[in-house]
């Protein structure tokens, strides 16, 4: 299939081709609100603005619930459902389509062109869902093994539960930060030296920094106390898609996740990209993940439904010197378990969930060198550097890096559906005497 | 210190003697809309109802908020801080004090008393807060001591972090529920046979399912990303306590928690009594917790402030043929951290809070037999079986068996500071072929 051609003037090279049209909250100097938009070639489309200006007249009798782009979360249009999403997206496709059904809502009609269609480089991006609980999942099996074998031998890496259920645990929502939100080096409890007979800790600043590459999904229904989700109709309670990067201190982990698994270490920030793909766009890319040698109950059955999806995944470090290296390259297809298996995993019994809920895959790893996805594998947990360029050497984050995510499907000019970049900068640590 | 009288009927044994004063959230058959009240011996003041009769004209000058009461929840009211709080108790207990300063606000004003004071028998309670976060410890010592050497001897019961931070983790928001409702038995991943060489799980209606007893504390204040809560400022961020029933499905969390803690097992619902404690109704109770032979860093050192709280603990079981039991006593003092370390430590790495997030205590045991506060530890895990009244016995619950928690300080009659029941009645787990 030739790519959509657009009378816009987009990048062939764009994450954001007409094949992707992704939803995010967005303000600009001029209107400080959060209001929602799509993020089009190197411009957003201020939704807001653009219904209010009766952008959606077309569509007003199949839509009529356009005060969702009033909002300043997508939490109302992702509760309208898959089905509306879908008419949404397609409709602004044909928008933007060159030689398209609709000239006169955009492309004809500059005065709107010129107040809703907003350079990228202009607009602030926000958190684009209330997050009501967050769940991160451990399901890339790779990263589970290097892991497992780095701290149990590679007899033991996998516990027994590991290939029978999506191993998942509550994450902190209040912490979820949007790419570009700086992250600042948490102190917490560590051992200084954790090999001493004496198992006394300080407070320290983390001296373990890690970044995890994960993906995030947000629920698009409600379901209610008690309401399983079957195993066929979760792909309808998705919304879309974004990188996440689950920051992570290593050291803190270590001492503090025994019995009850992490805590502290995990909820100082976790960081998404601003555009949220919905699954309509990823449907395209949609193929298997890692074959699991365990029959699935049936709760768990997908019977042979593709429901991962070949997602380009990159991590480039860039450190305060200025040099960027690409530090790890992976797929998204390396997860043993999908988004509708987790969460048909995690309404098994009963819990209830809203719109706007987040689900994270846990850390997508490769089985080969340069495809691990956070430094904890790369380094062997500090045993070994990871070279940069310009001569320099990482075993775990310093002040002043830069983490940068970037996902991708697709290889052909002018069809990419991408995620843009989830980017965050470490901090230096407050310090302690203003804590 | 005599009971403060009121001049309104109160049973001297009632939780909500004139010393209380606890908030909650109520509707009523005539208006179904929910809103704030206090519980006042036998009957709740509807606040709503008060405060847009000038009940508290009074106050005006020095409480401006009254649209706090307003709302369907109580995080409004919270967010005005302690200061607030206590303005607004006392002021209520002038209200309702014998020859009290307020006559006319309500003991002579016949109608107001008709329109807002309504019997707790004729009420419905919500759940007081809107939960952003919930957050469950692990700070009953003698739980953890138990639970420990249950599964790794007594040997290794604790592990080595357990004295010196709070263990905690990530609770589910979502299924967090008001007493009276209804608990589905969940279903989930078992082991049949856990000591099998072979680890193939089924999907199972629980057959261990458990309740733990625990003690909530809602936060008041909103702190931001990188901000940490000093200890001497923690008491200033809570609101009040709740009682809090964990329930947790044994065979589930023993399949799935490693290693990343309990998830399914927990996320199906955890119960909490609907009259908030203001934390200073507590303050007359104030005592020392569980001594702790490490020294606490400084980040959680209260320097011998005390911070715990004399609650009396009861749990009863009451058998569908309708014999109740009560199956444990014991303190609120049997926990090793309280709620202020259990904040600071939460956001010693910067971890943001907002209004309304909820820490649970984790499980509250005695030492000794009769004090142990889940049937895990009762039955040293379904090995031996506890003796309910009628010749009925347990070694988990069974369906129709309702789980009453209730908890109380002092003894004097007429100045009860107490918590009402948190309850929750067992439903047959739903049929698989519905799910």
């Amino acid at each position: 299939m030739a790519p959509l051609l657009s009378w816009l003037d987009i990048d062939p090279k764009s994450h954001f081709s007409l094949h992707n049209i992704p939803f995010g909250i967005i303000s600009t100097p001029a209107d400080p609100r959060p209001r929602p938009a799509v993020a089009i070639g190197q411009s957003a489309l201020d939704l807001r603005t653009f219904t209010a200006r009766n952008g959606f007249a077309a569509l007003s009798m199949i839509q009529p619930h356009q005060h969702v782009f009033g909002e300043s979360t997508l939490n109302a249009f992702a509760a309208l459902g898959r089905p509306m999403h879908r008419i949404v997206r397609e409709y602004l496709q044909s928008v933007f389509l060159a030689n398209g059904p609709f000239p006169d809502v955009l492309e004809k009609h500059e005065q709107l062109r010129r107040d809703a269609l907003v350079p990228l480089s202009d607009i602030t991006t926000h958190l684009p869902m209330r997050i009501g609980d967050y769940t991160d999942f451990y399901a890339g099996l790779f990263h589970a093994q290097t892991v497992g074998t780095l701290f149990r031998g590679a007899q033991n890496a996998l516990q027994p539960n590991y290939q029978h259920l999506p191993v998942g645990y509550h994450g902190r929502a209040s912490s979820v930060v949007v790419s570009g939100t700086s992250i600042l080096r948490p102190h917490g409890q560590i051992l200084l030296d954790p090999t001493a007979e004496a198992k006394e800790p300080v407070l320290s600043a983390c001296k373990k920094l890690d970044f995890e590459l994960e993906l995030g999904c947000f629920v698009t229904r409600s379901t209610s106390l008690g309401e399983p989700i079957p195993i066929a109709k979760a792909p309808d309670h998705l919304f879309g898609v974004v990188l996440m990067n689950d920051w992570s201190a290593r050291d803190i982990q270590a001492w503090e996740y025994v019995p009850l698994g992490p805590f502290n270490s995990k909820n100082f920030a976790t960081t998404i990209s601003p555009w949220v793909v919905l699954m309509d766009a990823l449907e395209p890319f949609a193929t298997t993940g890692i074959m699991n040698d365990k029959q699935a109950l049936p709760y768990l059955d997908e019977k042979g439904r593709n429901s991962h999806y070949a997602i380009d995944l990159q991590v480039t470090l860039t450190s305060p010197a200025g040099s960027t290296s690409t530090i790890c390259k992976t797929s998204a297809r390396n997860l043993l378990f999908s988004f509708p298996q987790m969460l048909s995993h995690h309404g098994i019994g009963g819990c209830p969930f809203q719109v706007g809920d987040l689900l994270g895959s846990g850390t997508i790893s490769g089985e080969t060198t340069g495809s691990k996805g956070c430094l904890l594998e790369q380094t062997e947990n500090g045993k070994v550097e990871v070279e940069l360029g310009g001569g320099e050497r990482r075993k775990f984050l310093e002040d002043g890096d830069t983490v940068t995510i970037t996902g991708v499907c697709g290889t052909e000019d002018g069809a990419l559906v991408g995620f843009g970049e989830c980017s965050g900068r470490i901090e230096r640590a407050i310090q302690m005497s203003l804590m």
